[in-house]
């Protein structure tokens, strides 16, 4: 069946060579909080899907508008039903990137949010990052082959020229599912070299990279691992911070196709 | 629309009872790895399925069969395509549950797999246990009730008389992405007051939780985690005390309802 398969590789190929040349078109923005969504919701004005894309239950919440000549589908998990909390971490994001893709089939994933940053390598708060590849920093298996698997490191799509114009920091992004990290956990980052560290990027990466969307990850630092405690007022600056870095990006991809980012 | 709400509450009720009485008819067997999963392939009588449920592209894989008066489903995140591994851990685990829940609409949930003992605890290799409740170990989010979701503690369905009837252990399971513990993880885990340890089942739980679908979970000691390196030899007979498990749990369902077990 050799013959096939290189077919159909090839074919495969050339349908993503063509996809590169489009306009891009349909955005899903993934996020974790509802702090980090709602500025992005009212400044893109964007509507609150109540006809659920999702199933009965979940508590993963879309909302969508036409910004310029872009779809734009803002997702995030929503709160915990019990609880009341924002579904942060690798597991509901990596579901609600999954059920999303599958209902809207993206052009383009941008995984947007807030992160720690190490100011030892040069990150400041409310600096934004794009992340050049992301890993998980908690996932230690350390048999030959799993070691590599449990890292999980994932290249972004490469963004050269959105980086260049929106003036954006670039840097590698170390996902976990704690706030705080362990001894290992920071072991771990400094081995990743990670310059930002937050709660989902690389579970998005996984599921993004198993349904071959392109993915880009936009973070904003929010707090300073390796330094003082963030004040309220930092944190309130880097939810602004967030929203105009995201509508910049957006802004920037309007008009453009895969290639020209 | 309280009212309402109610009204809806109640027939979810009525729908939840009705369903506990009628005979368990399909079952979705959810599993982590190829070298767990084929020895119950094979007891069963499974064949994979060609036509894959899946979404292209994905390495899941998912067995199916007749079994008795059960239509049996199982399924495991198949090998990383890059790197040859089984997709061990939470996120594939949760993903790939969830996509069988939304086609199958199974009566009942499976985890079933090898997992860490703990001695101190009473665990010995290749001791079967049903979970009574299920954890993470490894989400530390220390701000107030951040903490009570990242430990994403729940309850797995009872099962009072399939654990008499089968002599099954019983005890409260802890999940988390590492093979290895850190100390953190350790701490958690006490905690947990946990007596088994394994890779993926708080990420089972959670998705069944949020789609309702009752689960259980059934896991032989392969390793002690407070003790001594487990044997080949001693490996070679987890997975096959976990086949032994696997079909005497079935076997006990078959021709039973959800409140018989």
């Amino acid at each position: 069946m050799a013959p096939h398969g290189d077919k159909s590789d090839a074919a495969d190929e050339t349908m993503v060579a063509e996809a590169e040349k489009r306009p891009i078109s349909t955005i899903l923005i993934v996020m974790a909080m509802q702090s980090e969504a709602l500025p992005v919701v009212s400044k893109l004005n964007l509507s609150e899907d109540l006809q659920s894309l999702f199933p009965k239950g979940v508590p993963w919440v879309r909302y969508r508008g036409f910004y310029k000549d872009l779809n734009i589908n803002l997702v995030w998990p929503g709160k915990d039903s019990s609880l009341g909390v924002d579904c942060v971490g690798t597991v509901p994001a990596s579901l609600v990137t999954y059920a999303s893709i599958q209902a809207l089939q993206p052009d383009l994933i941008i995984n947007a949010g807030t992160a720690g940053g190490f100011k030892a390598k040069g990150a400041c708060i409310g600096d934004a990052y794009v992340a050049s590849e992301v890993a998980f920093c908690d996932r230690r298996i350390p048999i030959p082959v799993f070691d590599l698997y449990g890292l999980g490191l994932r290249q972004a799509f490469s963004t050269p020229n959105l980086q260049k114009e929106l003036n954006l920091k670039v840097g590698k992004l170390s996902t976990s599912d704690s706030l705080h990290m362990s001894t290992q956990d920071e072991a771990s980052m400094v081995a990743n070299d990670a310059v930002v560290k937050d709660m989902e990027a690389a579970a998005v990466a996984y599921v993004a990279d198993l349904l071959k969307v392109p993915s880009v990850f936009l973070k904003v630092v929010i707090d300073i691992k390796d330094g003082e405690e963030t004040t309220a007022e930092e944190s309130s600056q880097s939810f602004a911070a967030l929203e105009r870095a995201v509508t910049q990006v957006i802004d920037f991809i309007n008009g453009k196709s895969l290639s020209d980012l």
